[in-house]
């Protein structure tokens, strides 16, 4: 066997999410049934994390451990791959690692992009890749609330629970640390960037959605304050849709 | 009767292109839909130009004659429009227009751009929207073509014959104004920007085909020359794909 890690972009809109489900039409199943068309066995592929249906990536990580009978090197299974996923797969890069190398678990961070369009009309070439938030946005306000959310929190009431979390949750089961967090305005296109060691389920759409949410003037930028503080009480729960949430990339030790 | 002027954008991709057919799944098709939902009768538009299948636009234009009885004034047509068509196409703007304003007639010239890709991995949000070309382009060729079409040319050679040209054809018949030809690149982007008095059928992409064939060496930028020179011989015919098109705008003079 040689494990190979993948980098794959996709648009996110034709398909239902990442993570493979009976009746398929998921990312994972589009890849694996190329992988299964190559190798004439079924393989299975392990990713960094899930995405959601809508959400895109520009470089989403997986490792697969392929038969030596292959005989297939990096730039061979990129070419391959390649010529058998539609146009919304690509895989961008491919490489040789460690035999203990992990997709997910080697990963120690990930960055995302959320764009925002505030324009009165959609450009059709947005559609499905932008969230278009008709509400006045005040970017001071959301420059303040970014800032709140930098550093290592309990990001419990920034999270949709999943259903399958431990009981009892262990106390730092839903701590993360944010490295960065940026807003960049080009025109009436407003663009998020989120840096940090990993992830709760939906994280980043709620950390946006909280943040809208104050620079509309819905909540004040301190009941996020709190939400980030406290364990208990209220969550400023609003979700923001999938269509602007982009996996930029994840983050691993060099691999020699 | 209320003349208005319309701009919208689309995206190419899902449409069979600008002109209305039998079978419908046209822009136009499209839009006329719309307005016969909000008038509850079929009215006509007609755009500056028709646009090919698969070519996208940022900005056409087409005048509507709508009846006083409607009292809708433009934002409200904007408002109305937009409510029934899909994400696909939008309305940008609307204006009241003289009565004997005309958006093909009334047009003094157009605007193109052709996106060409040149990575070796095409991204999946750029699939229908732009070339994916492989082959290596020398730059300094392809900015010396674009700088041979400016100015006022017989292109016949430049042009898909449509067969419903006038018989004899008139001698200026495909003499056309290019003001401007540009090319600028943005990583493995290229971007090249047409401004002509018009353009013939095909045109855009037959010019970047020919300019993509000398910058790969196929052809050399003197066969061009010729052929922008001379009414007979050979045309370095090859047409880019409709994906890497975008309408950009259309001139008019000031309307009061």
């Amino acid at each position: 066997m040689s494990r190979f890690l993948f980098s794959c972009a996709y648009d996110g809109a034709p398909w239902l999410g990442w993570q493979s489900q009976v009746g398929g039409n998921t990312v994972q199943d589009c890849i694996e049934s190329c992988f299964a068309r190559i190798l004439h066995e079924p393989l299975r592929i392990h990713a960094a994390g899930r995405t959601d249906a809508g959400v895109h990536a520009l470089a989403q990580y997986f490792h697969a451990d392929v038969p030596e009978s292959s005989r297939m090197d990096a730039a061979a299974w990129q070419a391959a791959l390649n010529a058998y996923l539609p146009a919304s797969i690509r895989i961008m890069s491919v490489q040789l690692a460690p035999p203990d190398f992990h997709a997910r678990f080697s990963a120690t961070g990930k960055e995302y992009e959320y764009r925002i369009f505030c324009g009165s009309v959609l450009p059709p070439h947005l559609a499905g890749r932008a969230w278009h938030c008709r509400r006045k946005l005040h970017l001071p306000t959301l420059r303040r609330v970014l800032k709140l959310y930098v550093g290592e929190h309990d990001f419990r009431h920034f999270a949709v629970r999943r259903g399958n979390e431990p009981n009892p949750i262990p106390l730092n089961f839903f701590f993360r640390i944010i490295f960065s967090a940026t807003l960049t305005c080009r025109g009436e296109m407003l663009t998020l960037r989120f840096c940090g060691s990993g992830f709760l389920y939906r994280m980043v759409r709620m950390l946006v959605g909280a943040a809208v949410q104050a620079a509309a003037g819905t909540i004040s930028p301190s009941d996020i304050d709190v939400a980030l503080r406290q364990s208990h009480g209220a969550s400023p729960c609003f979700c923001a849709p999938p269509d602007g949430l982009y996996l930029l990339r994840v983050l691993y030790e060099p691999i020699d």
